[in-house]
C-alpha cells in the first residue's frame, strides 16, 4: 500500500462529495428557489464537514459496503447543505449583515432577502431528506439515527443554540467557558456530528463512536479558535469574507479573550487533544483524520 | 357505544396536543430562542394539522399499540412546528410583512427580527427531533418513515417550493392550474402530509393509504379556497389576523380567479371529493376525519 497523501485522498474525496451536490440540490426546485439553492451550496466552501464524516466512515470501517458509501454521502451532503443553510440566514441583515461569502456576493445580496430566507429553509429541510431515500439499501435504523443526531446538533441545543447564545452575548465579556460552551453549540455541534454520523453509517460500536466524540469536540473548539485568528491576521482576499467582522461588532472571541498568541497555544492544545483522542480509539485508518487536524490548526482561509 | 361527538373529540385531542407541545417545545433553550419559539407555537393555533394525524392513525387503527398512539402525537406535533416555523418567516418584513398573527404580535415584532429567524429555523430543526426520539418503542422503519413524509412535504417540492412560486407570482395572472398546484404546494403539502404520516404511525397498507391521500389532496385544497374566502369576507376580530392582505398585494387567489360564488361551490365540490375518498376507503372509524372535513368547509376562521 502506497503512503497516505492527503492531498490525493482530499481530491478524491471533495470531487464525490461535489458531484452527489450537484446531483441533490434540487434541480427540479421552483426556477428562482432552486438556483438560490444551488448558488449558496455549490462550487464553494471547504467542505470540511462532509470531509469529516468520510474519513470518519472510513476510520471505522476500511471496507465499506455500497449502503454504507450511500448512507455517508448522504450524511455528508446532508451534514453541508446544514451548514450552507445556516450562513445564508446568518449573513442577512437582521442578523450578521454581511454582503460577500466565499468571494461572491451573499444569497439575499444576489436573490433579495425574500427568496434567501425561504433557500436558506428549504436547504435545511432537504438535509433530512437526503437522510431519508425512498428506495435505498441503507437500513431504517441508520437512517432514523442520522436524522436525529443531525437534528439534535442543528437545533435549539446545538448550532441555532449557539448562534441565540452569540445574539445576546455581543457587547457583553464572556469568560473561557461561556465563550467555549457558545462555540461549542454554534460552530462545534456540527462538527461533532459530522464526526459521528460517519461512524454510524459505518455501523461503529459505542466506545469507537465515544472516542470519535471526544476528537470531534476537540477539533470543533481548535476550528473556532482558528477561526477567530484568522478575523484578526487574515486578508479579505485569502479569507474570501468580510475581515475584522467580530471585533467591529464587538462580539468575544478568543484572540479578545487570550490575546493572539494565547489563542494560537489553545489552538495547538485542542489539536494535540484531537490527536490523543484518535490514537486512544484504536482504530488503523485514521489518515484522513489526522491530516483534516492538522489542516484545521493550518488553514490560512 | 355513545354516538361519535366532534366536540368532545376535538377537545380531547387538543388538550393532549398541547400537552405534548408544552412538554417538547424546549424548555431546556438558551433563554430568548426558547421563548421565542415557546411564543410562536404555544396558546395559538387551530391545530388543524395534528388533529388530521390523530384522525388519519385512529381510523386506520382504532385501538393502537402505546408506541403508535407516541409515533403518531410526535407526527402530529413535528407537523404542527413545520407549520408554525412557515409561519414565524412569512410574517417576516422581507417576506409578508405582517404584525398580527392569531390575535398577537407577530414573533419578529415581539422579539425581534433576527431571534425570529432562529427561532422558525430552530422550530423546523426541532420537527424532525421529535420523530427520532432516542429512546422509544417506535420502529425505526417508522421513525425514518415519517421523517422523510414530513421533509418532502416541507421541502422545495412542498411547502417551501409553494412559497417561492407565490413570490414570483405576485402581480403575475394565474390560470386556474397554476394557482392550484401553486397552493397544492403550499398549503396542501403539509394538509396531504398529515393524513399520510397519521396512517404511516398506524402502520396502514399502501392502499388504505392512497386513499387517505385522496382525502388530504381534496381537503388542502378545500382549506386554500376557504381561506381565499376568508381573506375577503371575515373581520379582523374573527380571523385573529390582517384581512384583505392579498387584495392589496395584488396576489392571486381562488376568489379573484373564480369570484366569490365560484369559489364557494369549488369548496363545497372540494369537500364532498375528501368524504368520497373516505367513502372508498372502507375505513370504518372515519367520523373524526369527516368532522374535520366538514369544520374546514364551515370555518369562520
Amino acid at each position: 500500500m502506497s503512503p497516505f497523501n492527503i492531498q490525493v485522498w482530499s481530491q478524491a474525496h471533495l470531487r464525490a462529495v461535489e458531484q452527489a451536490l450537484q446531483n441533490w440540490v434540487t434541480p427540479q426546485a421552483p426556477a428562482q428557489l432552486g438556483e438560490a439553492m444551488r448558488y449558496a451550496v455549490l462550487d464553494g466552501g471547504k467542505r470540511l464537514r462532509p470531509l469529516l464524516v468520510l474519513a470518519s466512515m472510513e476510520a471505522c470501517n476500511p471496507h465499506p459496503a455500497a449502503w454504507t458509501l450511500d448512507a455517508a454521502m448522504r450524511a455528508a451532503c446532508a451534514m453541508e447543505l446544514i451548514h450552507a443553510y445556516s450562513l445564508v440566514h446568518d449573513d442577512m441583515p437582521c442578523m450578521d449583515n454581511d454582503v460577500l461569502r466565499r468571494g461572491k456576493p451573499t444569497v439575499h445580496v444576489q436573490f433579495g432577502e425574500a427568496q434567501a430566507l425561504l433557500a436558506g429553509d428549504a436547504l435545511q429541510t432537504l438535509a433530512f431528506e437526503l437522510l431519508t431515500p425512498e428506495q435505498s439499501d441503507v437500513p431504517a435504523a441508520v437512517q432514523a439515527r442520522l436524522c436525529g443526531l443531525l437534528a439534535r446538533a442543528a437545533g435549539h441545543a446545538g448550532m441555532a443554540g449557539g448562534q441565540a447564545i452569540d445574539l445576546v452575548s455581543v457587547g457583553r465579556r464572556l469568560n473561557a467557558d461561556e465563550l467555549r460552551q457558545m462555540h461549542r453549540c454554534k460552530t462545534g455541534a456540527l462538527l461533532e456530528a459530522s464526526v459521528v454520523m460517519g461512524a454510524v453509517a459505518a455501523q461503529a460500536d459505542d466506545v469507537t463512536v465515544q472516542h470519535l466524540l471526544r476528537y470531534g469536540q476537540a477539533l470543533g473548539v481548535a476550528f473556532q479558535v482558528v477561526d477567530d485568528i484568522l478575523d484578526v491576521t487574515a486578508d479579505v482576499a485569502a479569507l474570501g469574507k468580510t475581515v475584522g467582522k467580530d471585533a467591529a461588532n464587538d462580539k468575544p472571541t478568543y484572540v479578545s479573550l487570550l490575546g493572539l498568541a494565547g489563542a494560537r497555544d489553545e489552538a495547538s492544545r485542542l489539536a494535540e487533544q484531537a490527536q490523543h483522542a484518535l490514537r486512544e480509539s484504536g482504530l488503523k485508518n485514521t489518515s484522513p483524520l489526522e491530516a483534516v487536524a492538522n489542516w484545521v490548526l493550518q488553514r490560512q482561509n
